[in-house]
């Protein structure tokens, strides 16, 4: 999203563009991206890694970028476009290719904008969408249908809220910010007071999300407020699918994180580490800068060291992991190992 | 849902619907369902499974179906309606309610649908529903309240979207597929190209999703289109709650995927699988027909070899596993064995 | 959220509320509040835990609650409000200011009713909510955008359904609850009988859920609505974010559960217990009352222990879980032992 669309090009188009050579019909024409292995008629593919080049061969994609210095070992049915690097051209291509799609503009009657609301040039806002008192939206955003935006509520500019996205009062999403449907940002914090009778009151969460420039949050997120303060996710950080951030956590610059990992209350991840999917990190505690956490890890203590690689749960260091783990595969054997040496034993007692 | 709404029902109509033979009362009446070992009074229970027999004699369910070749131990206190098999014909009892109730239809007039979608016979539009420019709707499809169904979306016959559904741009849903509220096809992939300062671009994602027939999708799913081509689920597949299903993955016919399992980018699943809760399976992989993965397992390498059973994270053979799981438990034991064995020698040497 | 707004508040006043001694300027006035270690100037904070008293000499804080009996170390630079006990004078002051904000309330006019559904006084309800046929919707309620109230569902009193939450047919919600944004509640149970062919039938999913009174459910949460009968939360318990509850599930009063955990079809889980993020509880088991289970344990029998503490995948009683976990930690070094052991035997035997 967005999907490419029937507009057609031709070789000829696409190797001026590009800046490249064409060796086939300039004429032959594409409406759509394919990848060298899964290619087809009136698609474009590119061969940029040699594993894929057996590919070139038998490829039914009508045209193929490749790298100008490729030299073929066989004939082609395809039409090339030589260029200098042929993954390069091809974000180019699809960067411009997004760039010239037309763009969703303009308000739909049916969205409820409190009239306290500030929304800035270009923006486009679909149908049932609902922005909150005294909300401030920048300019060339993109509010998909059924987003809420909360009371007091600030939006970056170039931002773009897939449908059904909500943001809580008070909080903040930066620049240039993409978040897919079903996010939540701004709930509350879990925090409850055990009472003496066993059951919980509930610790009032007063304070926001800040989501700083060029983060991109994936579908059905849920990120919490902090009790008092931020919950703060960094410039660039990039968080997939089902993702949980708790109350007070703050992400680094840069992070990654995977599919449905969960980060606990107050905790701080570092600047430029990477997260694994299903991985849980415990509340308070903090991970250095540029951490590796394997998938479905459970980090338990603070991690000092930086770009320290983890698995396990509990998670320990990579490489002590992995040699723990190649024992416990044959616990078996290693059991009836000792079985063995214990009746030796006895024998040699018995002489 | 949908709910068992307070029609009544006597003994004798459902023995003459049944082809049954009534026990008792044939006027009594039933308004509801109930399983036997919590039966009340106004409902209908079943008994299929000899385990349950005991529950027969002192359940308060008005009416209880049976097996017709079942000999009673005791007397009961209900009316009983013998049939040829007593599950089926409670299951064709169900399934007679279902079709009988009235039915959701009509267009809502506050519903936002694009004037060049295409909207198939008999369906049923609900308030604040999103329908996109080229989007086209089969016959006697339900769109429940804030369903969002995105531009050039195709959407099968008898398709059921539940409350807050969101199909993006272009993507695919087969017919008499059901999908829960909270689900989201077609999110981006979690695609990002690493870049010499540490940040990441985007890596544009231009595919979609398609959803053959006769699949079930459950509540606050994600499942996210593919960066080039299709993220497919076949016909027959059934997914439950929170499961991520990420770009380019393919998930073969009628397998089952349980609640919080997330599968990563590009991998490929067979056939008549199952997926535990809360598996997580790495991307790039092959999973062979029949496999079936317990709860909570990780699976980071792919499974030739069809019909295998595993466990454990990182995954093996079931039987391997538990072997070692069991050895596991004793640890404790077995390090002191050999402490004693290490002792033992100790003396044997100072022989 | 609700969060604090800008409204001032003076030593003073905030004193007299609160029955303190000013030490200080009594014209000193805040707007929000703050962690002592995080104070910012315009803001309240409180020092109840003697480890954050370093803190009290340098916070940015304009106002902090300190005990009565508070020997102060050095000069502090901020006006101090003495009280009994600061922690609950803290609370008391955020519970006050709470209740004392502009409640939300009046009904949008864009917001889709039944004319069958019961309203009851002083309800907010804003736009593009839903609410089905004969739905009964209690006191003071709060229904933020976006919410779906399916038909005959029934509300409690002074509930708040925060954007975009899905309460399907026939469900029951009780008083004092609060559901973040995109939870959804009745969605089917995963339920499908196996056919011959390698399909799968769906079982109709007749039931409903009950929450009892004085729930607090976070956002992205799935809970299913039983097969027959009913999904029951019981009075109290607490649920983070992005947890799975199953088809006929009984979580007992006061437990709590922390985000992306799971609970499979049918269990039964005790009162006042604690249940980790990540935890996996397979299904038809029953765990008794006060049962505590770690992050990512996975629970796979009944637990009849009361207060029981688990650990582990598959989990067993915590301090077995971690002798076994520290020789884990160990296991290329024990299987180190072993090989010499087996060397220093084959010396004996040679001997």
């Amino acid at each position: 999203m967005p999907k490419f669309e029937c507009m057609e090009f031709t070789a000829k188009v696409i190797a001026d563009f590009l800046n490249g050579d064409i060796e086939g019909n300039p004429d032959e024409a594409v409406t759509n991206v394919s990848k060298i292995e899964e290619g087809t008629k009136g698609t474009l593919a590119f061969l940029a890694n040699p594993k894929y080049e057996k590919y070139l061969y038998d490829t039914e994609a009508s045209i193929v970028l490749i790298n100008r210095d490729l030299r073929l070992q066989k004939e082609v049915n395809t039409t090339l476009i030589r260029v200098d690097n042929a993954y390069q051209a091809f974000a180019a291509l699809l960067d411009m290719y997004e760039k010239s799609r037309p763009q969703k503009s303009g308000h739909a009657d049916n969205a409820a904008i409190d009239p306290t609301a500030v929304i800035g040039e270009n923006a486009y806002i679909d149908s049932y969408v609902v922005v909150g008192k005294n909300a401030a939206i920048g300019n060339n955003v993109k509010l998909y249908p059924q987003v809420y935006i909360g009371d007091n509520a600030v939006i970056g500019d170039n931002v773009i809220l897939y449908p059904g996205v909500k943001i809580y009062d008070e909080c903040k999403v930066g620049n240039n910010c993409v978040l897919h449907a079903g996010t939540v940002v701004g709930s509350d914090g879990f925090g409850f007071a055990n009472q003496e009778d066993g059951s919980y009151q509930k610790i009032p969460q007063m304070g926001n999300v800040i989501i700083e420039d060029d983060v991109e949050i994936g579908s059905n997120v849920s990120i919490d407020c902090a009790t008092m303060g931020s919950t703060i996710i960094r410039r660039g950080v990039k968080i997939d699918n089902l993702v949980q951030i708790a109350h007070n956590v703050e992400i680094g610059e840069h992070t990654v994180i995977v599919a449905q990992a969960g980060i606990a209350g107050s905790s701080k991840i570092g600047k430029n580490c990477m997260i694994g999917g299903q991985v849980g990190i415990v509340g308070h505690i903090q991970i250095a800068d540029g951490v590796k956490i394997a998938a479905q890890a459970g980090v338990s203590s603070s991690i000092k060291k930086e770009g320290e690689i983890l698995l396990g749960s509990p998670a320990t260091n990579i490489g002590l992991q992995r040699r723990a783990m190649a024992v416990y595969k044959n616990l078996p054997d290693l059991r009836q190992k000792i079985l063995d040496l214990e009746k030796e034993i006895e024998q040699l007692k018995s002489k």
